[in-house]
């Protein structure tokens, strides 16, 4: 005789193909790295560098992803003479600010084997650096 | 004979009313939509939209609510020539980046029954569209 | 006969030591609170205050962290006259817009009873008021 409690971690870590320079849906990438998603839970994923980030917006029109690239590049503009940290380039420092301002992190409610993202959400890259390369995701899922 | 684990995710669906453009306390709306909160464990709560966002700050003076408002609109500003999303009003765009700067989720941590905020912090529903309607959340409390 | 399920919440409250403004990497303080951290998991680190931040960023350069406290200085003004919440001194209100533009918490995944940061990450205490006491922690580890 005994209880049975179905609790779970389960840990996925996954490699992104480089991307260029700005904001990318991932969504998909994401879905097709991990197993059948839980009843109910959370979805956790991490991004393991400091000049990428990640952040959930709008998955239908590109031409958001075009703007928040403009968008940021005003906010924190490169070249200005007040970075210290410009030995690997002029967009290293401003990217460092700005995987910050968006994030390491995004959290994604589960219910019924799927995200719970709005409509229009989608989950983005956030990619500033000029020449990056391939970038890792831990993604955890506590249900 | 049989060990027995007190583990449990729970998660609620919430629809917020209509909130006009602007930062709101909701902490009080989040606690009156849960049941009791268990002793241990974490609260994450996700908002399903992406112009609007959540965030934690003080709870106490409303001219903090007022200056985030302010500061945000100087900060994203409308009605720039370089934004190409602009075909649903001057504050679409700005809206969804505002609401990646403060994310779509925060997460709590809880502990003999209730949140475990500061005593100053607050939940904040940022409300960057200017006719809004019901912003729903998903919340989930793992313990 | 019984199944044995091992899944834990530990949470801890710490204090740190009152710094100076600016950015600081605290990630051994958080690591020298903790017990063994668990095979697989995440951690959730908050921050129980209002005018200061956690964020991740990079570990090994001191000048990012004299570069953000410059960016945010530019990017969050003081002395504007715009303000309504300056009751407590001109760093008041700046330091609000700065600790939600960063955020509450941080979320890390654990994996073989390590924080699985990237080469290059660290956490960051962003401490934004001019004159700031000791910070209090929430430390919750799901595993």
């Amino acid at each position: 005789m005994f209880f049975y409690i179905y609790i779970m971690i389960q840990q996925y870590h996954i490699q992104l193909p480089a991307f260029s320079r700005g904001f990318h849906i991932i969504t998909d990438h994401i879905l097709n790295s991990v197993d059948q998603l839980p009843e109910k839970g959370v979805m956790h994923v991490f991004i393991q560098h400091t000049s990428a980030a990640l952040t959930i917006n709008e998955n239908a029109d590109s031409t958001v992803l075009l703007d928040f690239e403009t968008v940021f590049n005003k906010l924190i503009p490169e070249n200005v003479p007040y970075y210290r940290h410009i030995i690997e380039g002029s967009d290293d420092m401003p990217a460092h600010i700005k995987a910050s301002l968006l994030g390491s992190s995004v959290n994604i409610p589960v219910k019924n084997g799927r995200l719970k993202l709005g409509t229009w959400q989608g989950i983005y890259l956030c990619e500033f650096r000029n020449r990056a390369g391939k970038r890792n995701l831990v993604i955890t899922v506590i249900s």
